[in-house]
């Protein structure tokens, strides 16, 4: 996709859930799928659907629906799963190791490929085939890495990212409660539990009828 | 607030963030702030905090900024502060684990009272102060729980969730990669850890001088 062709970014940020669905469907030998089905399938209202998938293009045809192979190949390419994304594991307390057990790799372009800690007793050991080294080796590890998981303490928060910056990584997924300062180029998604939790305990109380969740 | 001054979601997203930082304000002692500094703050551009706050009504006042104080009180009463929510976390592995030790409670009107676990080593044992009970003592202790964290294995989560719905449950925050199924005036939100870091990898290759985060 070209640069003019930029996508809403709520709409960007649908697109991994509508691969792992659409690949879902695929290895079941499914050849077609209506936006109603893909709309109970992954929680997404079939309005949002069918204006998602336009912004690609006539995708689909009345009373057929959308062509599973299609959508797979199309989704494949925009999601650039042909390239694999080398990503660092910085922490591994409790939050890091579920991160490091959970299976990244299944249709997916996304591959933990080491982790960073400061404890001695991590420090040379492996979780789910992931190598861990020393927070002291980090810039000497990671010249190949574009994408670091921060599941640092928060007093560490900002001075890790300084040095993930210098050692080229562009991309952050934070998992810190800091709310980190990053120079423009660098990309930052913040997960923060606690405003996750209290946002659920908000919209139950105001919008008690309202189940869509903000996909 | 009335249901019919309902806020964007977007916005009410964003509240528990404003929240926080507001209150570190007003612990250090400062009386007013600015949108500019708050925007630094929490990483929010400053337009998007003006017209969020537009919507609780003036709130601010120009070359003045915000009343800290004024907007503490408010944010604690929008946010029902003084009333807390008690939460009950399901599936005590990693995740759960590093929810458990994590710092709820702290300016906050959420706490995990409880956990649930079908392991015997687990059950009957404390983390971070919450008692670990059995999965099947689930629906005799939930009485007046409302929320619930979600971080079982994929193929418990919906027998879980209907479980917990049966209970009481009317919020649901799912850390499983399933996208479960509830009844109308349940609210799921829905947090995918492969979903989450392959939207990061989609942005940092399709925005590239983009680094607002989608706050």
């Amino acid at each position: 996709m070209s640069e003019q062709n930029k996508i809403p970014q709520a709409t960007a940020k649908r697109l991994p859930l509508y691969y792992r669905f659409i690949n879902n469907l695929h290895i079941q030998g499914k050849l077609r799928v209506s936006s109603k089905e893909l709309s109970e399938a992954v929680k997404v209202d079939s309005a949002t659907i069918r204006r998602d998938f336009s912004y690609f293009g006539a995708l689909g045809k009345k009373g057929y629906g959308y062509n599973v192979e299609y959508l797979l190949e199309f989704f494949r390419k925009t999601l650039d799963q042909d390239e694999k994304t080398p990503v660092a594991l910085i922490g591994v307390g409790n939050l890091g190791t579920a991160f490091l057990n959970y299976n990244f790799t299944k249709n997916n372009n996304t591959k933990i490929e080491m982790a960073f800690d400061a404890d001695p007793n991590k420090v040379g050991t492996e979780i789910g085939g992931v190598p861990i080294y020393h927070i002291d080796e980090l810039e000497q590890k990671l010249s190949e890495v574009q994408a670091a998981i921060l599941t640092v303490p928060l007093a560490e928060a900002q001075n890790i990212t300084e040095r993930l910056i210098k050692s080229g990584v562009t991309g952050i997924l934070n998992f810190t409660p800091a709310r980190i300062t990053v120079p423009e180029g660098v990309r930052v998604h913040h997960i923060d539990l606690s405003v996750e939790l209290q946002s659920l305990v908000y919209f139950m109380k105001h919008y008690p009828l309202d189940t869509d969740e903000e996909a």
